[in-house]
């Protein structure tokens, strides 16, 4: 089973064919956020918590959510993590290690972007990095522990992309179209549209400490 | 004066309005990316440099551009900067002090945001830190230097967001709804979602080293 969480992103940048998504991960567990949850109720999708502060929505479709989800989490609009982190802390607390996809985490607000993607750097996240990925319209976003990692070809998307989230020694890129020699990365720093080299089946990046942000995207 | 780029970002994220700002601009300088050189000719705007590899774009459309544009700056798919950033090195090289603002760089793949987001921690960007912004259609995004920083009111866009973009020295809000004493931030952290204090003409960030983003943006 995977654990997938609809945040509150624009429509616009969900990946394609969401509703066959929606259809195909019935026997998933689903988390709504604020919009995300009304937006799975709307379209009789799978729906397990509700997660949000639901102060921009109106009472009737406060209502809609209450008489179809049987747990709902409704967080204060003044608190220290974002709505998307609340659910994430939720499933850290089930001590379960299945994996996470988050949807309607991108467009929009660029804001709520970046929270999305530096919640991975606390250090009570620490456990997801590896096992959360971002998915939208055009892109799939991962993140990598420090090791060596191989990174296989995705025929969909074939740009692939590193960004150093901060503090990152010995980073280095092989066997893809350009690659790089171990260098220490101390402040975030974007290596974007590389692409793994036809000639390898894999591609390898290396790094000792550090977490790197992969994303792999399509035109 | 203002230095404008459009740079090959999705359509949709354009600022509203946005055929009135090209119309509005003229006496500005426009540079083009890629699809930005192409999308300012289509629409009759003014354009004054084109840049970009032009590897996507047929070589009608590459003699459309060639047409219109005086200047182009046809670069290599394999080098080490983006073709924004290489838009940015040639402001840079004129030793002109003007404001620059970035259109066009948010939106679809999100590995050039990224990239568009994190040049400005390279040394050799250093001092477009407080003269660029990037301005789609829900966002304006700018970077603030160390010091004591005046945060003026922005009725178009209420929700204020604080990224430290890696080491930050004693960061701190005051005079916003949810303020914060000074702390390190060692790592890249998003404070999202913040609101100036509706009792204060302006609130203050302050940090002693590094370099935050600022992004302003609404629903």
């Amino acid at each position: 089973m995977t654990i997938r969480i609809l945040a509150g992103g624009t429509k616009i940048n969900y990946p394609p064919n969401f509703e066959q998504v929606l259809e195909k991960t019935k026997n998933d567990f689903w988390i709504g956020v604020d919009y995300g949850a009304l937006y799975l109720i709307n379209h009789g999708a799978k729906i397990d918590v509700a997660v949000g502060d639901f102060d921009s929505i109106s009472s009737s479709e406060l209502e809609k959510i209450q008489k179809n989800v049987s747990r709902i989490i409704k967080v204060s609009p003044v608190k220290d993590y974002t709505d998307t982190e609340i659910s994430l802390i939720e499933i850290l607390k089930k001590d379960v290690t299945e994996n996470i996809i988050l949807y309607g985490a991108t467009g929009g607000r660029i804001d709520h972007l970046m929270a999305n993607l530096f919640f991975i750097l606390k250090p009570e996240f620490k456990d997801l990095v590896g096992r959360i990925k971002i998915v939208d319209l055009k892109n799939e976003i991962s993140f990598l522990k420090p090791g060596k990692n191989l990174i296989k070809h995705d025929a969909d998307k074939k740009y692939i992309s590193y960004i150093t989230l901060g503090d990152v020694r010995r980073f280095s890129i092989s066997k893809h179209k350009y690659n790089l020699e171990a260098r220490d990365e101390v402040l975030p720093n974007a290596y974007v549209s590389n692409e793994l080299n036809e000639h390898e089946s894999q591609g390898i990046v290396s790094f000792e400490s550090g977490i790197v942000c992969l994303i792999r995207s399509k035109d």
